[in-house]
């Protein structure tokens, strides 16, 4: 029932392409779920992929050229006119239309909006592509179904009957008043078994969830994911409603938000996806080794001030690695669990501070029997003393410097209004290196 | 508009709790959503909880219920009578009234069951208790709305007033056939606009995208956001609809299964949040620890071999931490995006490789940038020039390793369906730390 793209699948587009074998493209191709048709289109080359997409009817064409991915929809936008463009884009969403051609130099996009023939869409399309990209206006979709309070039912549903026309799926229905302020929602439900001549005014539940044009796009996705909803009304500052957003737009949203904080814990400054450039991912990851170079650099320069120790106890040497990794590892535990706290909320008003005590327990469990492990170890297999007990407690040591800092440095990046994402990252792990290697060796200090 | 809890609010409630000010309750705190009411009874003590729990009105109560934390449920489940919690499961659909008892003992939960006066609705809890948590059958309620494909529109309306009048969400209406065998949708607007005396099987559309019971729930995650479905029938393996997935349930899936990524990325290796206690929270991260504790031990041996040379060039100990992290913080980079890619289905068929290729490309410039930033340091601050050589040449070379580890590793263990997730936590990290140091004495060895 579901379909999966098989390298052999693909093999067979490729051959009837090459053979003109017009047929098993219409057969096999054209009859799949659009998004299917567009993961086929990002695999293969341009050629065969504008092959395909010309056995396209129009509407279908038009929904595989909002799921392409962002390289593939770029060929093809180069590789198309304008008024091709305008054409496929009077078949699209709002939402999605501006998506579509928001990459493209603002000439064209003047051009290819001039070329849409219904006036009210090609306004609507250029409003949406004012707001900002990660706002709720940036978002929004201007399709929506809306009834003036004062209409009955009968005027509203022959009213519907032509809004409808466009909108593939309704959620709800939007009680306005004169001035177009959102008053509230009614659900298709109520409306479905109201009787013809009750007024909206009457049927409609009254202040709705909504949100305002430049709202957040991740405020947005907390939002519909704290109340369960699947559409949220979108209004300006008057209150007027301007459009609305569903849920799958959101999921983008949250699955890019979920990508970009991994990406900050693993140390890629930028939003990158493996199909960018060598160039653009350089761009985006060179930065934080920069920061561990540096870091390394400091390292140095701590491990220089002890050299004359290191010259006559080289055994020191051995468990450096060890002190400055295990405080690398510790500290990037204890920071993702506060920064996974604060980005689901789960960390509240009243709990902070005992969380972290909480945090600051779970680092001297760790501590002990980390420490007390490499102490049996070095005591069997060691014969200094000395190394035994600076090993141990430096250990201890570092493991409940970076529990500590794992923890608050996240809490204070949040309180400063900056990403405590940034924290999970190579800043905590060089940090924790570098003072695990100045304990390490103070402590040698004063065991040798 | 939007509800935030601020540390007052909740002490005005503690306060108004303490002097029995029922009215200040039922004015400030009942109006609110029930995801807000939620909020503040996760962050209150028991009794408070109880108390605002008991001036809710009965719908709103089990909304309430629905919506805690696992831990004030927990609290809750323990202060309730099995008949106070059948009557309030009773009020839920029924895939919240099953997640809501699930982790009651077996007894306690049949006792509830037989304690719910609607069979039906007893008889299908029991039937999702049987699922599996993490399958679409664990995730589907079975409130839906149906019509035989042989009945008209009019027909239909008049059953359709008894099915919805306990769903508060209509997506779709779905068609089956005399056996309850899924064969299509309608969507509401169709059934709005179509004649009386059509019949439904001239109306839906056929081959809808269903799932079957056992899928699992992350799959289910990527259908829905694939095809951009708000829901999603289930079906067994004859075909027959059992039930239905709406998007708000998946929505949590994938912020889980986000999570649960970060949470391996960083280290901590089972499903543990802030709010675990300490024994959890460290059984879930010790183990990653012990990985980093031996390959720090592993390290040391390593030193261990070279501890001749050390003595005798101490200065090559001070770069030796800075090598060991970098290769470390390249491997986590590398892998991440190819863990991304996995994740996210952007790695496809034909571009595996290319991609691989891309990354290598990537490390290089990174490994060439570094290595030289670091050549130039030591050569003005150093006056070895055998420092100089060893400490570029190691971390070129443990840069290129690590970046080439870092994309194969993950690229194997999902091959051989083990999570690639694993790959960007501290076994790659431990791994290239290991090897960082023994390229790091090899090069060293050969210039001194």
């Amino acid at each position: 029932m579901k379909f999966e793209l098989t390298k052999s699948f693909l093999e067979q587009i490729e051959v009837a392409v090459e053979s003109n074998d017009i047929q098993f493209i219409r057969e096999e191709v054209c009859p799949l779920h659009y998004a299917d048709i567009a993961e086929i289109l990002d695999e293969v080359d341009l050629e065969t992929a504008q092959f395909i997409y010309k056995q396209l009817e129009n509407e279908q064409a038009a929904e595989v050229l909002v799921e392409l991915d962002e390289d593939t929809r770029n060929n093809f936008l180069a590789s198309l006119s304008n008024s091709q463009i305008a054409s496929q884009v009077e078949l699209m969403d709002t939402d999605d239309a501006a998506d579509f051609i928001q990459d493209l130099p603002d000439e064209r996009k003047e051009d290819i909006l001039s070329n849409i023939e219904d006036v009210e869409m090609s306004s609507d399309i250029a409003s949406l592509l004012s707001y900002d990209e990660d706002s709720a206006g940036g978002l929004m979709t201007t399709e929506y179904i809306c009834a003036n309070i004062n209409w009955t039912v009968a005027e509203t549903l022959e009213n519907l009957r032509e809004q409808a026309r466009e909108i593939d799926h309704v959620f709800t229905i939007y009680a306005i008043d004169d001035y177009e302020r959102l008053l509230g929602t009614l659900s298709l439900k109520t409306f479905l078994y109201a009787e013809n001549d009750t007024l909206i005014k009457d049927l409609y539940a009254p202040n709705p969830i909504s949100v305002r044009t430049f709202v957040s796009d991740k405020e947005v996705a907390n939002i519909m994911e704290k109340y369960d909803l699947v559409v949220i009304p979108v209004v300006n500052q008057a209150g007027v409603l301007m459009g609305r957003i569903t849920i799958d737009d959101v999921v983008d949203v949250m699955r890019e938000d979920a990508e970009r904080e991994m990406q900050l814990a693993t140390g890629v400054s930028e939003k990158v996806e493996s199909r960018d450039s060598v160039w653009i991912i350089t761009r985006a990851r060179l930065p934080w080794l920069l920061v561990g170079l540096l870091g390394g650099i400091c390292g140095s320069l701590i491990i220089g001030n002890f050299e004359g120790q290191l010259g006559l106890f080289p055994e020191l040497a051995f468990f450096m690695p060890l002190v400055a990794a295990m405080g690398g590892n510790v500290g990037v535990q204890s920071s993702a669990l506060i920064v996974q706290g604060l980005a689901n909320n789960s960390l509240k008003l009243n709990s902070t501070f005992a969380k972290v005590l909480k945090e600051i327990s779970v680092t001297l469990v760790n501590a002990t029997a980390l420490s007390f492990l490499i102490f049996l170890y070095n005591f069997f297999m060691s014969e200094s003393y000395a190394l035994c007990f600076t090993v141990s407690l430096a250990l201890f040591g570092v493991i409940f410097l970076a529990g500590i800092l794992g923890s608050l440095v996240p809490l204070l990046l949040h309180k400063y209004k900056i990403d405590p994402a940034l924290a999970t990252g190579p800043f905590i792990t060089t940090l924790n290196d570098i003072l695990g290697l100045l304990l390490y060796f103070l402590i040698g200090y004063i065991f040798y």
